[in-house]
């Protein structure tokens, strides 16, 4: 549980930390913002998934909890500790990218994301995410996890619409940010509701492509 | 059939999609444009081809198909399945893109791209690539496909004039999108044509360089 | 000695001079300068800890020699020596990034970096890269943290306030050069004292976390 | 030969054809233009020398070729008609990218590269090229050359002043486009002299700090 609060609280460092960073560096370029908040989102992931996976198998995301548990790993009774962990280090990690800088340590977000293509953009989001994470996994790969999130939500914050939040967690700890990153609570449960429609429809692309988990390859992970 | 689809479905998505992102953030800065159109492709390319490599093997390009095909590797058989469910999947994530950004589902794209220097561009972006993933293949380094094609690619969208399209699924795709990535129906055949050079003349040296399959090197991918 | 001694320099020389060159070639963008400068740390750390690993341990960072320590790695009487040939390639390091950029060998640095919620991201900054290191090695996979580091550190020249420092020997390094990457000798003291704190804190997660060594994972290094 | 030839001429049309793109998108933003230019060479550059490895060691570069000699591996008629592909494919990649980019074939180019800092840019550029190669391949880590050598060399375009050429065979080339990465001919012999001389520390260096080969670690190549 304290590796899933702690990497949660990472990722939302380094998503909101480099947002107001890149804000503050380069106003009027909003190009140039998001290609720096993706660049730093992606090397912080790698480093943190790379961090955590022997303790808690480094979710940080809540959808992910819920495929790992669908999909026969994690077991039942640890999923609502999880999503709970995940939940707590969002919103202190957010805290701490507003404090470290100088920001009033809560601020209610006011930028509105709300609209039908951006909630595609959620639902396509995650769906590559869950996709991508439990085809590592099932074809026994999943060493290839850490570098393969990073590359694709390195991605996936450009070609999406939604700029790919895709994770409930980091949706909610976004909300406590009035900055670049952050997501009007009004616009939130959208969101989420979207990233759940991802997960349903990559969790039954997952069955039919993968049908059986394959032993993880003989060493490297 | 279904994993060739879907992957290149992501793909243009990936391309199509962060192509009209960075239109949009970054107006009249075309050399930013690309940059953030390059990362986002490299990173969406690393991810699907690990992605769904155990499936189909990840193509996503007919011209690999044709290739695999051509070295002894796919059966003859296959080659028109597997194209026909790369072209279907790039039609459908070009109109995912188009919808995910709140434009038409399809729009015929006015990007002129005929000139001789652009069809050497395509010429040498084939060849490079083709050269490239059968290298690894038949030296038993399969697994090093995902980031060597990624890396590449990203750098092939700055080599090449013709910021290397490179796979004639894609080509299709990208007639479907009026915006940064697209490419006027008109100037789509002779792409395809000289991606089919580039794919003759690598082969040549494929076969010459690498004469034999190696088995893939114990364990690792 | 040596390595760390040779590595340390060659780390500096990346920190510094590209800092000089992306302010030279993009006055006014500090955004796209720190882009730059991030980009080459972390190309140049990935190279470098490739490079020493296998002779020192390529620490290049005096509180990564102390939780070495700490932790039962290195032996108590090689930590000063390490930490002198740190100090000394720093500065050497700093020393040729001037000349190499046709400036005075040494010049103070007048780039004021004080301030509560800067140390706030120095501690945080170097809580997370010794969190990350010695997760990598306690888990018996140190062949991954020439990435991870690379990663994480590119990522935290964005996400932390104090673009991530992390290494009192870089800092004092820095302290040689008025340029883009400098630091005033009097910002200097405190940055040192918060990567102790920051030390001090990921100590503590380590032990909790990873409370054993795992021996390195059959081959791959 | 033809490995040589083939892969060197890829690494100038990289190098010398993505400089084209970069100046004609981002005009007036030289820091731009090198951002992207690095980032294109050092895609590059990992595919090649994956590419080429296992065929010809991927060397493209003289002082490579040279060191391997002199640490014992290539033998010494190899040499002369490893530099000779070298050169031969360096000049025909500057004539396609210059081709393909819609200018004259040859152009000379007009850059003038000729300072003091410049040259100790090249000294220490090469010095750190030839020591990351030989400290991998002599502790038995050569599939690590490719990752490392990119992103080396990417960051490497911004830490030293003189853009980091390190290979005599890329200098020769980057005379023959009058563009972005072009170096004029008078310029170009004190460069060489210079790599020469990174070469000469580096080989000191490697010597004292990796004695001994050691043979490839069990797999994974």
């Amino acid at each position: 549980m304290l590796a899933e609060a702690v990497g949660t609280a990472l990722l939302l460092i380094g998503v909101v930390g480099s947002g107001i960073m890149a804000e503050r560096l380069s106003p009027g370029d909003e190009g140039l913002q998001l290609l720096q908040n993706a660049a730093a989102t992606a090397g912080v992931l790698f480093a943190i998934i790379l961090m955590m996976s022997p303790v808690s198998g480094a979710h940080f995301n809540p959808v992910v909890t819920v495929a790992d548990w669908a999909l026969g790993g994690l077991q039942a009774r640890s999923v609502a500790p999880y999503v709970a962990a995940q939940v707590v280090g969002a919103v202190l990690g957010t805290v701490l990218a507003n404090l470290m800088f100088d920001l009033d340590a809560v601020a209610w977000s006011s930028k509105d994301r709300s609209a039908g293509h951006l909630w595609l953009g959620e639902v396509i989001a995650t769906f590559g995410l869950i996709t991508l994470i439990f085809a590592l996994v099932r074809a026994g790969r999943a060493r290839y996890v850490a570098s393969a999130v990073a590359a694709y939500i390195g991605g996936a914050y450009y070609f999406t619409s939604s700029t790919s939040f895709a994770n409930p967690a980091v949706t909610v700890g976004r909300m406590f940010s009035d900055t670049f990153a952050g997501i009007e609570p009004s616009s939130a449960p959208m969101f989420i509701v979207m990233q759940i429609v991802g997960l349903g429809v990559a969790l039954l692309l997952i069955r039919y492509l993968y049908p059986k988990n394959k032993p993880e390859e003989h060493s490297v992970s």
